[in-house]
């Protein structure tokens, strides 16, 4: 294998794919990148076992080929090379051994046999639509704040991605959700969309999907089966495993009889939150909101730190209310709001509380209040 | 006590204060700010027992008088305020508390009694003599990187800032090494400092001290005696012990007949550096450098991970030379030169290299080589 590529082609292809590789590996060859020159394209082939990554760029192949190489290391070199500069890597067979030049620049690097190299299975999927970028960037950016981190509940180490029945009609809609908080957010069903399988897309694959959504423009191809995910940009493929579990009846939980209702400017009130959450005790950080009529307390009493107390002028004309919430659960869920009003519709103190932007119901927050 | 004072103004005084105040105290006091208000103006105080510094602001007083609060909250308070904001503190003797107000937020904060505070003995002081900010910035920004972390060798864990003798009369001179390589930088010798003791500045005071530098137009009034160092602007001050110890005897470390001179670009010699550091083993981290005439070719073997080659067009023509380095310990002297090219001068494989900026003598950086 011979080929030559201009330095900021290759570094993006890289990038994506010593991004998948886990740091700590028990197993030589998934520290390793595949790389394979055919025709005039290169593509770098990267995977945990669980998620795959396949990186394309256009390339000068002298020599067609295939090798694997250490990924941060190769990622690392690339980086440093200055700008503009003409990258050619050559494999030798015989020694095994992976030569990068540019300019006056000599690498040698050890590599591992293509065939040890883990590809992923191809699989049949069940549904393949394409979706805007802006709209799947939506749907997991708003949700994915929820994911639960407890191993334990592995089930929710994801966002559920599925087919939903709403007001308007069938939309896609992801759910993430750790038993304290909640987000559901819709978007308009793409074509061929129907039939697809619901599934959980874990954690670490909406990350690594995030960097595929940057491009307003770009259409993203999205294919779906019952143990597998891809997402696909001409010139990335992203496959994933899925999580292999039941996602919890999550419609339960959203409150629909709530009707004491709150409007506030949400930047104004993160801020407030944030400043009386200060003196608030590390553990709890329990902050209380008490409601009257056009006027929000917010309040946290912490005996070992101190006290604090503002007030905030609000649409409100139910009964008075108070109720206890973790500072940064709401937070989290007031970054969210970037349009409207945030609209929080409470029950009682001990009920979960729903929480959107303005009337949009396509994006709602459930969270649980705590005692004060 | 109860003043008033602008957020900014405030902000500034409270972030110098809670920088000094150590996060994990086994005493409480020593986490919270001295707060004293007379006249009209406001003076906060906080110590780590080693190091104190005072800060002074404009405020209006209403009642003058002084308490103690949390350092750290106190900040993050003041910090999440609104830009603008005119905050309000007073203290209520009898409930303990101190209440911190703007707008529309109420902070009521735990207190302890002013009479408890530590506050460091004032000083007679050897020396007194006066800096501009930028000359002292470089004595002590160019030799930082040097200080020790090995706390067995408590003498090296500071700048060693002393009268010397350079060839151009005496200067101020600060110096610091860990054994591995030395920095020796020189200023102008100010009016007043030719009696001053020397003395180890540790390095916690050199980072605080950083802080007080910024203005390029601002005179430092410096005070020294044999166990304590004083910098003081208009509105800082700055108080710290100096490490109680014997720096060694530095000169016997610098060669001075080092014959073999290489001239480089510093710029394209730390990035050459950096590019074939890659592939080293993270342990040591080994450079080669290859000199022969007016070629440097610099090298890394490691056999886990393979090998980097990169050759740079240089000044040299002396005899052909071969001699190992730390490549952090290159990187970090290269990135000292800002002016001119960086001049190496060896001597063998086995002796310290000394490295300077062109031919400025006013600082010198050596570097003890490793075997390769």
């Amino acid at each position: 294998m011979k080929f030559s590529m201009e330095r900021a082609a290759l570094l993006k292809a890289v990038s994506q794919a010593q991004s998948v590789v886990e740091r700590r590996n028990t197993i030589p060859i998934l520290a390793n990148v595949l790389i394979e020159a055919e025709g005039d394209t290169i593509q770098f082939r990267a995977t945990d076992l669980d998620i795959e990554v396949v990186d394309k760029g256009p390339g000068m192949v002298e020599k067609a080929g295939a090798t694997t190489v250490a990924a941060v290391t190769l990622h690392e070199i690339i980086r440093k090379l200055p700008d503009g500069a003409l990258v050619t890597l050559s494999d030798d067979t015989m020694s095994g051994r992976l030569t990068v030049e540019a300019g006056r620049s000599n690498f040698t690097l050890a590599t591992l046999p293509k065939e040890d190299f883990p590809v992923m299975a191809s699989s049949e999927y069940a549904s393949n639509f394409s979706a805007p970028a802006p709209v799947l960037r939506r749907l997991f950016d708003k949700s994915k704040f929820a994911i639960s981190t407890e191993e334990t509940r592995y089930y929710l180490n994801g966002v559920y991605m599925h087919v939903a029945e709403a007001d308007g009609g069938r939309v896609l809609r992801c759910v993430a959700t750790d038993g304290h908080r909640l987000a559901r957010i819709d978007a308009d069903l793409p074509a061929g969309a129907e039939a697809m399988p619901g599934v959980i897309v874990p954690r670490k694959t909406v990350g690594e999907l995030r960097k595929l959504l940057d491009d307003d423009e770009m259409q993203i191809a999205v294919s779906v089966s019952e143990t597998k995910v891809r997402f696909a940009t001409p010139e990335i493929t992203l496959t994933s495993k899925v999580i292999d579990g039941t996602f919890p009846d999550y419609s339960r939980v959203i409150p629909s009889g709530n009707t004491r209702r709150l409007e506030v400017d949400a930047s104004d009130f993160a801020k407030a939150v944030d400043r009386v959450a200060t003196v608030s005790s590390e553990r709890s950080r329990a902050v209380k909101l008490a409601l009257e009529e056009d006027r929000l307390i917010l309040s946290v009493n912490a005996p070992d730190n101190g006290s604090a107390e503002e007030e905030l002028a609000v649409a409100y004309d139910d009964e008075p209310l108070e109720i206890g919430f973790n500072a940064k659960y709401l937070l989290e869920i007031a970054s969210q709001v970037d349009r409207e009003n945030a609209v929080f519709l409470f029950n009682s103190a001990a009920d979960p509380t729903l929480m959107r932007e303005g009337n949009d119901t396509s994006a709602v927050y459930v969270v649980m209040p705590m005692r004060v």
